[in-house]
């Protein structure tokens, strides 16, 4: 079983992605994100994200009600059934599902953020969590029957509401419960890079007991990119691949071993 | 076998429609659609409906790239998947499916358009068809495990290209296959009406022989949907009810006989 992320930039070769997976013998299910459609989408219609910042300094995105409208239209919507066309032409029988279809993908809201306003404490909660559990039985039954899961956000919460969640989460849940043993990552980079700013300083291989250290010498959203490759491994997966989902192959050159890969 | 179409105006009633079918004890199927959403969506973005008219004087909605992505985003996108949540929260087992998931449902791509253009005459092709079948495997697969199909546009044509079509279409293609012995139509009206500008004035009941009759009365849209219900009771539906979406009760009303039933 192979678990393939395809990230949501606008540089992504989604045809090449999609040809080289009509190709492959094994089992696997698409994660994908959407992010430049709905930034797009966002500012099309004027409405641009809320940051809000924490007590603590922390910084996230304020998941409201247009925010979760903006996610069904630009991921589980266009970008989702433009992957499934895609996936439909080359011969992929594949069926799109939020995390909400079925219960495919079930979260725990987030209790809240505490942020100050007008120098008062106040809990903001909003529409975000994280995912916990997947519906085995759903995506087996799919998978037995020959249709090819195509996952995306929204998730769904303890509550049966639709709530925003990193697909870096989703694929860790579904990696645990599928036990697949590869997970390819398709990003705009050619792979983990030492220098971000240089295409050319791309780390070709991590051995698994040395990704804790090299977590300590990045930041931010690479920080949490390797986190969430480690807790992959902790559950189970022999070898995650990040690779560049911009190529003319981008699947077949990531399990050829191009990119990063760390087993 | 019931199947539930589902109004996409801004005064359909959702939340009543799935309390209401969360009661029931039949199996259902829901279609619906999502013309307020889109339509808004499509202002919002400055992307207006190109309305273009045959050689034979015929007007119809051009459905080029745009209007598609914009049908992914408002019909498979935000609205489905807001229905799929409400069903999970009345606890109905939902999964949303466009017609291009597992080829739910299949149709063929118009030939295209007649049009004159500066002078001559011109064959406009858009993505745009008729049903043709859907996968009952699939619809049966999920209904058997306990999940209720939420079906939408758009849906997928011999190439597998994704084509808008009416629902009205799909409904029918729908029964035939399904064998659905009662078809729920929930509108934003009483149900048919003598005058369309009363809606006091309510045909309660079309015995299924008069209905071509009735049928030369009326026009436009009207006339179309006529058209629809006599071939979903020639196909093997044993009642068909066009019934108000906005009430407090529009299934539970529907099912008891409020509205226009043709049997």
């Amino acid at each position: 079983m192979i678990i393939v992320k395809i990230g949501g930039g606008a540089g992504i070769n989604l045809q090449g992605i999609i040809e080289d997976l009509a190709q492959i013998q094994e089992r696997f299910v698409i994660v994908h994100g959407a992010n430049a459609v709905r930034d797009k989408l966002a500012e099309d219609l004027g409405q641009p994200k809320k940051v809000v910042t924490s007590v603590s300094g922390y910084s996230s995105v304020y998941s409201d009600e247009t925010l979760i409208d903006q996610m069904m239209m630009a991921y589980a919507g266009v970008r989702n059934k433009r992957i499934v066309e895609l996936c439909q032409q080359k011969g992929i029988n594949a069926i799109g599902l939020s995390g909400l279809d079925g219960k495919a993908v079930q979260g725990v809201r987030n209790k809240g953020i505490r942020v100050y306003e007008g120098g008062k404490l106040k809990i903001l909660r909003d529409y975000s969590g994280k995912p916990e559990a997947v519906n085995k039985s759903l995506l087996d039954l799919l998978l037995d029957h020959g249709y090819v899961p195509v996952l995306t956000v929204p998730i769904i919460d303890e509550q049966s509401t639709a709530i925003n969640t990193e697909n870096d989460d989703v694929v860790r849940v579904l990696q645990k419960t599928l036990r697949a043993d590869t997970v390819v990552n398709l990003i705009e980079a050619p792979g983990f890079l030492e220098d971000k700013e240089d295409e050319g300083s791309l780390i070709r291989r991590i051995p698994a007991a040395e990704l804790e250290a090299r977590e300590q010498q990045v930041d931010g959203r690479m920080k949490r990119k390797m986190l969430a490759v480690r807790k992959l491994l902790e559950h189970g997966a022999s070898r995650v691949v990040i690779a560049d989902g911009r190529g003319e192959h981008p699947v077949r050159d990531a399990l050829s071993g191009k990119g990063t890969v760390i087993e």
